[in-house]
């Protein structure tokens, strides 16, 4: 496999279509960060700006999915790609579903953000939820940088990163509980943390995703639904 | 189109190889259907049987996944699809990420409905969930049917019905919201609760995006991220 991650075609056109689609995949890719930096921007710091910026841009990130999908679609149709090609294709439709649905998370962080902007935001875990948001962004980062060289090592690290969000996710709503029992009166407002924490926890899943597409594409083996250390042994070629 | 939504083709094994795709998502759909079918009863009935029954019985619904992608992308290699053909494969392809998905929230409700057991659950308001759970429960039987028999309008109403699923959830969390306010020694159950609601809700959205797919497959349009009435247009073909 050449550095572009798919095979060299005698077609110029044919590559071209690939080429085309995979900086698509990270156009949208680099949108759906800047959302995501936005938004948290909106709830850890209360910028208000950034949360509106947030809300109003998702439709962007909704157009290039379907653009992409049309790509996806087309090249199917026309060139009937096989072998890594086609699982390439098969990889960008799941992922840019991933992607779309991680900047629908992102619009739904700014929009508790917006909630929140006139409530006082240090009673809640606001550092331990920077903390979460960094990690999730780190995610993702890695995610679309394993994606883009089809590195599957590199996922295999990106996706079991999402231990670590995961237990971040379980203090921050133990915390969030506790302050709820002593704080009966602030029900909704920090319902909303919950809500947005939630999201972000979710954005994690969603990188490790994308990741599994890439251990797919490398491998031409399906690792959803199995350990990391099965996840591992696949990517690194170790099995069988 | 025939009754059985894609055309007939030269290839007998090729015509069997489709047919076997369509009965292996109704198959996949049967099992999450009786997988919500369980959750609920765990949750509203609290019957322990049930709720454990979902949590162990979830890898079917992955393993169902992963056999019916591998069998479309094994159709995309060999047998090339072109136009309608082609939709159902992507729209195969997309449905059962979605089906593996509700899967989750209905192992998500019945977990919540485990913890739940030792709880009073006369204070939640179940009715209500009661309500929400056969509102998603039939969008989900109306998705898989629309699906089954390609039927574009059958899939308008049905993601339809989402609207009347968000006004019962944003009714529960309001219930919900109000009893936290005044237990706030109930906060850990009461969150399960809001979880298991959300992930009912979920459920309804997920099921939307499904008949979006029957959509796309029969017009050949994509109509995601657009409105009830652009979609109810572009079904009955009354657009341009």
């Amino acid at each position: 496999m050449d550095k572009k991650g798919f095979s060299q075609h005698i077609s110029r056109q044919y590559n071209e279509d690939l080429e085309q689609i995979i900086t698509g995949v990270m156009t949208m890719g680099g949108l759906v960060e800047q959302q995501l930096e936005a938004a948290l921007d909106a709830l850890v710091n209360g910028d208000q700006a950034q949360g509106e910026k947030v809300v109003t841009s998702d439709y962007r990130i909704n157009a290039m999915e379907v653009e992409l999908d049309e790509a996806c679609t087309n090249v199917l149709a026309r060139r009937q790609p096989a072998a890594s090609d086609l699982r390439l294709i098969v990889a960008v439709i799941k992922a840019i579903t991933d992607l779309e649905r991680i900047g629908d998370e992102a619009e739904r962080v700014g929009r508790m953000a917006l909630h929140l902007l006139e409530e006082d935001r240090q009673r809640s875990p606001m550092a331990e939820i920077a903390a979460l948001g960094d990690q999730v962004k780190t995610m993702l980062r890695g995610a679309l940088d394993a994606f883009t060289r089809m590195d599957a090592e590199q996922a295999v690290r990106v996706a079991q990163e999402d231990i670590k969000a995961d237990a971040q996710y379980d203090s921050i709503i133990r915390h969030l509980m506790k302050y709820l029992e002593d704080n009966p009166k602030s029900v909704p407002p920090v319902l909303d943390i919950v809500w947005a924490t939630r999201s972000l926890e979710r954005i994690g899943d969603r990188s490790r995703n994308i990741c599994e597409y890439v251990i797919y594409f490398v491998r031409g083996k399906d690792v959803r639904h199995t350990s990391f250390e099965q996840m591992a042994a696949e990517a690194t070629g170790d099995r069988r």
